[in-house]
């Protein structure tokens, strides 16, 4: 959300908005037949939603836009505001053929804000005319516009002085978009550009977007085999091959481990469940049409695939009475929640309709809220580190509006314990107001990637109000009935998401402790005192429980090595006679990990002892 | 169906199914106008269904009926047959106004040999005139009689020769249960009895029965906490406490364990599907009914609840193009199967709607079969002696009728291969023709548990036609397409099933590398020097990874050991001014673990390193 607000107030998104406008201008005086949709600023720069009729603008057509654009950049037109009446805004909208400015004024001048929230909710921005009408700032039952040149745009702004401006900018695609986002609109082309202030922080965005392209998870997935999407399984559904899987076990081992080490126990429950669970908990009304509901053709009972763990954790709490003695209880299970998302939303591992999760939830007194908390926040930091990855954290704390649930107090004092643990732990951490979830304040983790960009994964969030709704209840030292405090926490939340993440961040050049074949070993030909030394060789990784391969097919060494590099396998042996005589290696290093003495001979012994002690103490000694 | 075929066959047969008999004609003549269904034999005795309109049998007339059949035994009636044609018998059940068996009758006419076998299927036997009539040793068009004093029943035999020679039995329950199995029909009441040749025979298996009741594992499930049944989730569908978890994980993790050492890999597959998937599979018109449909609100996509895994592993498999050098291969996977089973069939862990699976996909050469079957079979081997469990094989195979797919040669060699297999293995096996799976021949590990009841639990299938159906290939060394053998394979197979056999096996006293507590330590008293000392033992045990707890109450010893009892936890060690001082422990043991020793003192330490060698051997002390 931080983010969010900041392309919305500085100087760049004024930059951005004003682009849009002059993208927009100059497909005007290209082909003047054009109607305008809306035109927001969106991460790294902004579109505009154009009806052209029969004409289809296609890249080719970029370079025309762009020396329009150029043209009205360069003579440095100034953006000048004024404000009408409504009706002065649909008799504009009419007099410049521009029928959906002219549905938008209507509809807001039947609406109002109602209108304007829901635009501004499902548009991320919207011309911004339509919600400034509404705002405090402009005049209530007034439109504000905008003007550069002869072109003219209902518009909140804000906008820079003049059309010279505006940074640096490039066109980037064009793709379709329905009017409204509703399929049943006429279709328009969304017209993309990415925008920064100068020219370096635009090229330097642009090569990120290429090093993206070449890292996408869906690219690399396959050329790794780490996982298959089948069309007879379904979108969505990915199947994690025994590559794959080795990075889920080895994640969730070490999440587990962590977890295990702090006093998390290990339960276990069923993915379909009754309704009634889910209209107990509230997760019926919250999640709707995002529920996969399970039909029953032998009995009368409903089901649905679970969209969280909670209530069924809540149900092994209840199954017995508990006493102070019992408390914190911590019940985790690495499992399965279920999103019916749809299909066009579907992408890769990134969003998935099965989605696995490290979840736990914890029972605790009030008191246990700080060492717990405490735990938690070291987890997170062990299990980042040896991913290495970096993050910050994000303070969510509730405000004054309506609509938090739970004892105020209840709420101060674990908001000022987040924020005094998250002190004394020494956290990268910013607190926002108003972004707390409706049951309790959390602590997001925001992860950086090689790329620059930030993922919410590790999560701790309590909650005040499950442990009401099912009535849970502990006996305290004076024999009191008290309520637990609950909380849900993972370390990396969704392990598919958390993998199309670490899989770009990586490039697939994972540590060690996580690489699906850690070591392979080649043989320069296929003599049998050559096989036999690898082969031992190889049953002397495995006793040390290294993944490691051979290859001994009849090819070039060159091409075995180039086969090992596209696997990005971290350590290659060739074996041939100067191995054998010597008994020692100089091994292949995949050129990101930094190893003191790389170039020198191991004895081969030493150096399978070295890999294995890297593997287990998980550290990552990649530079990415 | 060796135990099966036993029961239809041998003398206690004869006389289970005359005790039927007699139980009826005792029925009859303490309340005459009892109406008679059906009266087979089952395992380990009969029932008979009665309609007595407004009488209700409980157990309380158990005595006056049991009398009855007395007193019929004791006048060694003869049991005479005779052979009648249908409308004869009809004419019969009129006049004797019994309308069951007029509707039997009168089905029979009608539609002959098919509804005899409809019925033989549903009702696991029936009065034998039925199918006696159709069968081959009656003339065509008749059915059989028996009589015994003045009762006659509709009856193919066999019989004992007069009533005095039933051997030793017992009235057990009476039920509720539909004529003919429907819902529909009328209630009947169906008394059941226990019967054996010899008094002693009889006594012993009542003992059992006791002992079962004592060990029911929904009961002992409760009390030693180890899963829970929730109304709001719903039945069928158990949820996993901490311990419950802990015996799962042990038990998956040494079946993984065993596989990973053998190459298998681990893979991972979503528990919903597109129908297709299925469609393609066969398992859609084989399951039918029983497939939990799961309807997406967001997309038009059909997916269903997975009722097996090896599709997926098969689209796994089917990803990539594969070459004589990559197999065997072999997918492993502990995941979860979908059974829509109806609401009365569930049965504590039994019988569930979700079963857990340690399932395994092999995709071999013609050629792998020898030696993987040899694995397989150690593997299950060493799983049971670690259970402590004795188990023998049933080799299943085609026999000449229709319905078997695939090609008859592959079946004969892969047959004799399992027969030679089993026989190098010195497996204790039989042959069953006409039992293999119509896709290949299958071995099923038939495993008997300590109140000599027999369970199918492991088992590994050849299919030859599943990689048919979705055309998988592999290219052989000579560059030629060929197809691979696929197999199914499980060591515990239902975990849930398994579970349910196990505690009752082991009446919840698990060996110690199953026991979710493996030790206990109790203090006499809270003062600090003994608190200190016990707080060093636990975590010197937590550090060799034995699951200890401390017991540190102020109650008396004699109630803390009692509580450990109740638990079944192996070794308790109740630590006080003795024990801190010479630093031994005379450990506490389980009555059933057999350990040289256990009364002397151990050095606390040297204690603990045996347990947890113990634990880590896998090796089962207890006696049963």
């Amino acid at each position: 959300m931080g983010k969010d607000s900041k392309i919305h107030n500085d100087e760049l998104y004024a930059m951005r908005h004003s682009l849009a406008h002059i993208m927009a201008s100059a497909v005007i005086s290209l082909w003047p037949e054009a109607k305008l949709g809306v035109g927001p600023v969106i991460e790294n720069g902004f579109y505009y939603d154009i009806d052209l009729k029969d004409k289809t603008i296609s890249e080719d057509d970029f370079s025309r836009i762009q020396a329009e654009m150029k043209k009205i950049i360069k003579e440095n037109q100034p953006f000048e505001h004024s404000e009408e009446s409504i009706d002065a805004g649909i008799a504009w909208a009419k007099k410049t053929k521009q029928p959906y400015k002219e549905e938008l004024l209507n509809d807001l001048k039947r609406e109002g804000t109602t209108l304007a929230s829901e635009l501004d909710a499902s548009m991320m921005g919207l011309p911004a005319g339509i919600s400034g009408a509404t705002s405090a700032k402009a005049e209530v039952g007034k439109v504000s516009f905008y003007k550069n040149g002869d072109f003219i745009d209902l518009c909140r702004g804000p906008h820079v002085e003049s059309t010279g401006k505006v940074g640096a900018f490039k066109l980037t695609r064009v793709a379709g978009a329905y009017w409204r986002g509703n399929e049943k609109n006429p279709q328009m082309q969304r017209l993309y550009g990415v925008a920064f202030a100068t020219k370096e922080e635009l090229n330097k965005y642009l090569q990120l977007l290429e090093e993206a392209k070449k890292r996408d998870h869906r690219k690399l997935g396959k050329e790794l085999d780490l996982f298959v999407i089948s069309d007879l399984v379904g979108s969505g559904l990915p199947l994690f091959t025994p590559k794959g899987a080795v990075l889920r076990k080895q994640l969730v081992d070490f999440s587990e481990e962590l977890q295990e080490n702090n006093g998390y126990q290990r339960v276990f429950i069923p993915h379909i469940t009754k309704e009634e669970l889910y209209k107990k908990s509230g997760h019926w009304d919250k999640f709707g049409d995002e529920l996969f509901l399970v039909k029953s053709q032998e009995t009368s009972d409903k089901f649905v695939l679970k969209p969280m763990n909670c209530p069924h954790h809540i149900q092994i709490y209840a199954s017995n009475p508990r006493s102070y003695k019992d408390l914190p209880i911590r019940y985790m299970e690495s499992t399965v929640q279920y999103r019916d998302e749809k299909s066009g939303e579907l992408h890769g591992l990134s969003r998935v309709r099965a989605i696995s999760i490290d979840d736990s939830h914890g029972f605790w007194t009030e008191e246990d809220i700080v060492i717990e908390s405490k735990a938690v926040i070291q987890m997170v930091k062990d299990m980042y580190k040896a991913l290495g990855m970096e993050f910050y954290a994000r303070l969510s704390y509730r405000d004054d509006s309506e609509g938090y649930l739970g004892d105020k107090k209840l709420w101060q004092t674990a908001e000022s314990i987040l924020a005094a643990t998250a002190e004394s732990e020494k956290l990268d951490f910013i607190e926002e107001r108003g972004e707390a979830a409706f049951y309790g304040p959390k602590i997001d983790f925001m992860v950086k990637d090689s790329l620059g960009r930030e993922w919410q994964c590790a999560t701790i969030q309590l909650d005040f109000v499950q442990p009401q709704r099912f009535e849970l209840s502990y006996v305290d030292s004076n024999g009191a009935e008290k309520r637990p405090v609950m909380i849900h926490k993972a370390l990396l939340g969704s392990l598919e998401r958390f993998l199309s993440v670490y899989i770009e961040h990586t490039a697939g050049r994972f540590p060690v402790w996580l690489a699906p074949e850690q070591m392979r070993i080649i043989t320069v030909n296929q003599e049998k005192n050559t096989t036999d030394f690898a082969a031992d060789i190889l049953s002397k990784a495995k006793e040390m429980g290294i993944r490691a391969q051979i290859d001994n097919d009849n090819e070039s060494v060159g091409k075995k090595i180039r086969k090992a590099e596209v696997l990005k396998v971290p350590y290659t042996l060739v074996i041939g006679e100067k191995e054998i005589e010597s008994g020692t290696t100089v091994p292949r290093i995949r050129a990101d990990i930094v190893v003191q003495d790389g170039s020198k001979p191991h004895k081969i012994e030493e150096f399978l002892k070295t890999v294995s002690n890297e593997a287990k103490s998980r550290v990552t000694k990649t530079s990415l």
